[in-house]
């Protein structure tokens, strides 16, 4: 089921301060910031040669990653996106095996414009996992 | 300086139920257990398409993720490695950024037989990362 990790997602507490260290400290290409008020967050991405590590910072009152900053002030690594080819097969197959998709169940487009969903942490030891239908 | 995303390890509770799940049910190809007493863990590799994930356990009583697990008893995301050319010209710029390297500032041979170091992760907006040369 799992195809290509589309990228790593890290939270953080500042994007301007964290996409310069990337960029300088760490030498790697960094994307100009864009925000996206429908997902309530702003994102950079650091682009490496076989994936990308999305840096996330909260947009707006309601964020989904506000409490996670709330709790991790400092930031910290917050999920992992696999591809996937078909999203609902892969969503059948998950729930049929007991495990559980946060929300209504159903796909929302995420920050790329493609299907994602996303798995319950407490089913796969505490990791966040998105997949993504590419 | 990064090149490509190595892996990204998880801690888990229990390596061979978190093996069982990501091959069972993520349908993802997973290596044999190794056990990596002069580490402290036991791993097994999550094989993907573009990089692998690395399943972690503590194993031995002082294993350096032991910490990790009792603070996030259901596991955890726990670090990223990025490839680099040459560890010491890394180090070396990095510390005149003002980075800091855990330990003593030398590499060590990591898992894969590779020189690694680990950049403190409050220089990193919490995140844990670990450089390994190739």
């Amino acid at each position: 089921m799992l195809g290509r990790v589309n990228h790593i997602a890290l939270v953080v507490p500042n994007l301007a301060e964290a996409a310069a260290k990337y960029r300088s400290v760490l030498g790697a290409a960094v994307t100009a910031p864009d925000a996206l008020p429908e997902h309530g967050v702003s994102v950079v991405f650091v682009t490496l040669e076989n994936t990308k590590v999305e840096l996330l910072e909260p947009l707006g009152s309601d964020s989904p990653i506000a409490a996670f900053l709330a709790k991790n002030p400092a930031g910290g690594m917050h999920h992992i996106c696999y591809e996937v080819e078909d999203i609902i097969a892969a969503r059948d197959s998950l729930v049929a095996a007991g495990g559980r998709v946060l929300g209504d169940g159903q796909p929302k487009i995420g920050a790329h414009g493609k299907p994602v969903l996303f798995l319950h942490p407490k089913d796969f030891f505490g990791t966040l996992i998105e997949l993504e239908q590419v």
